[in-house]
């Protein structure tokens, strides 16, 4: 059974072949997308040199009185040509009349009708206070680097690069079975050995909340010969991952590899050696210059949500080369059991306290708990070789 | 001028106010919203007690050895009366039958045929491997909390309690308003001391991001009776909130403050004593049962994204009783200058490196450069009294 780096490896290396499309979206709907193109500075920016702070634009010199010649706000520029002994009131960000190399803050002067005295031990210096042309980013410089996920900041930073319009990468498109005879739709109650379906709705959110698209191809019970179908009709489909739930154990009822196998995909991995989620299938489709990734995630609702976590989710970061903030390392505050050589991914709920990140997991860390599970922020991960680790250890926790 | 403290109270006061909405959403819709609703479970979670693994169940007793006599899968529920001598093999997650007490996991058996023999110093012990109805929670319970922010996690969890339709908080919404003459549309390219108008696009985003909904009302010139007529249109929209930027200053065109007075916004504030971002204005108008909260705040893109940060984020989050992971301290890893008694929030790159939360921040820190700032993932919040904090100081970094 092999770890879970070298799955994790193995998916990388397939998503990798995964053709990336784009397209042209407004920049009013760029936010949460990844951006497909370099976006180069049209301009300088800032376009001129301008005053950093409200106060008088001078040229500098050894006079501490001036003579006020008039003002300039933003947008509303005049051109004075100030010698040493003038001043101009200008507001923060307007442009800088010609001659002008220094502005004193209007927290340092006194002001008597047109005359402008510095303040004793007002701090003075040449050049003071202003943001030069192109200071922020020179004309043809890269503005915004492909891959950038576009949050506020980068949609400003287009909007003054002019980019009305935006190339970005396509979504994903996921399609998701589950499969189940325990499994019922969520409106009925269910009565002996049935659940509520729940994977399709939390897988759903997952890759929603990725800003990626999902096809529901809804449940179906564990007959062979329907779920061939679905199978083989999903992977017809335009998509580019196909995530089933349920099946991949080793109970009589367990055929999603059979199934996938059938049906042409390729096994790059099956089972692997972590808790929750051991059985999770890997394989690829691939015909004609189509190729689809076929992840086979385990029934359970947890397992087949932390495998989504740890595997799935990290990848299409990867693809998209998207590196946030995803973990937090933090000191336990209880002990934890693990006496196995596999890697736990456990329910962690991780917080600071004076500086410090703590993380409590004071959970029954079974894998049915789902409440449990939404009660918690992060997957504290135990690598295969560590054993029981301690109260007061430190531990990686990726935030959920 | 009050502080940053101060101000922040204020708002929270008067944003408390605002009647908050709700409305019935489909489940699949329900991703990133509030729940509105304690969720409570109407079955036990889990429905009936099952196994934990995939294994034997057994009635426990002092034997080593069972008999075979069947199987249980998910969905596929027999009756077997098991007696000390028999086993049933059973899927992880699959009802276990009466009588069964204890689940011996398959790798710790040895089967032949229908013989099964537990291993020589196996772990076994009366009730393992068992999840009891209802253990992760009782009917009845509260499953899911109001106030809760939608996720994956919380969806699997209302699915398991059959709500097809959430109850959520309507989103709010938000006119948003640039004013200044050096404006200009981002198709056009800057000439003289004119500016892409990039504040719009970047509140636009900073409010989707936050998942409430925006009313884009453009932007306009430093004409007093033109940004009156506006304002007043806004008032009399339906909205909660209203941003508008540029105009708070102290130059002869900015008479925001003045043109909110006129139509009847009470302020609250003018002026807060932080850095970048200090002119911001908020006032509050009320008219019938309507309120609005208007935030007038400063013009430059820098310093109205990171008031947009630190006001008007964290008192929405705190409406909605938000609490995710919003700051990391960390240790700087240069010096930073600051002489003023103002509360500063300078942009910096945060990064974990063997366990301990850096952050770097050798930019500019110029409220002009808005490349800059895009290239931050959080805020240096270093308060009024602290001045000049050195390299290897450990100081809060707000995530943006």
């Amino acid at each position: 059974m092999i770890n879970y780096n070298e799955a994790l490896e193995i998916i990388k290396h397939e998503i990798e072949k995964l053709t990336l499309h784009t397209e042209e979206v407004d920049i009013f709907e760029s936010c949460n997308r990844i951006i497909a193109e370099d976006v180069f500075a049209d301009v300088d920016l800032p376009p001129f040199d301008n005053s950093a702070v409200d106060g008088y634009a001078v040229k500098f010199s050894e006079r501490t009185k001036w003579n006020i010649i008039g003002e300039i706000s933003a947008g509303n520029f005049s051109s004075f040509n100030l010698t040493e002994d003038n001043a101009v009131l200008i507001t923060t960000g307007s442009k800088l009349p010609a001659n002008a190399d220094t502005v004193i803050p209007i927290e340092d002067v006194e002001v008597d009708g047109n005359n402008l005295q510095l303040k004793p031990n007002a701090f003075f210096k040449k050049g003071m206070n202003i943001r030069t042309q192109g200071n922020d980013l020179k004309k043809n410089e890269i503005a915004v680097h492909r891959f950038t996920k576009i949050d506020a900041k980068a949609i400003a930073v287009l909007a003054s690069c002019g980019k009305e319009k935006v190339k970005v990468f396509s979504k994903l498109k996921t399609g998701i079975l589950a499969t189940g005879d325990e499994l019922i739709p969520i409106n009925e109650k269910p009565e002996g050995d049935k659940l509520r379906v729940s994977n399709i709705y939390s897988l759903y959110a997952a890759i929603k909340e990725m800003n990626h698209t999902v096809i529901n191809l809804g449940f179906t019970k564990d007959d062979k010969e329907i779920i061939a179908q679905k199978i083989k009709a999903a992977l017809e489909m335009n998509i580019d991952l196909l995530i089933t739930t349920g099946g991949v154990s080793v109970g009589k009822y367990d055929f999603l590899k059979e199934v996938f196998e059938e049906q042409g995909v390729k096994e790059k991995f099956w089972k692997v050696n972590i808790k929750p989620g051991k059985p999770i299938y890997f394989g690829v489709y691939e015909k004609d210059e189509r190729r689809i990734l076929v992840f086979g995630l385990p029934g359970n609702p947890v397992s087949s949500l932390v495998t989504f976590y740890v595997f799935i989710k990290p990848s299409i970061e990867f693809l998209f080369k998207q590196n946030e903030i995803k973990s937090i390392t933090a000191t336990l505050q209880n002990d934890l059991k693990k006496k196995d050589g596999k890697r736990h991914f456990s329910r962690g709920i991780l917080f600071e306290e004076n500086g410090e990140w703590k993380v409590t997991s004071e959970f029954s860390q079974s894998s049915g708990n789902l409440v449990e599970m939404s009660r918690a922020n992060c997957l504290i991960e135990i690598e295969e070789e560590r054993l029981n680790p301690k109260k007061g250890e430190r531990v990686r926790c990726i935030l959920i």
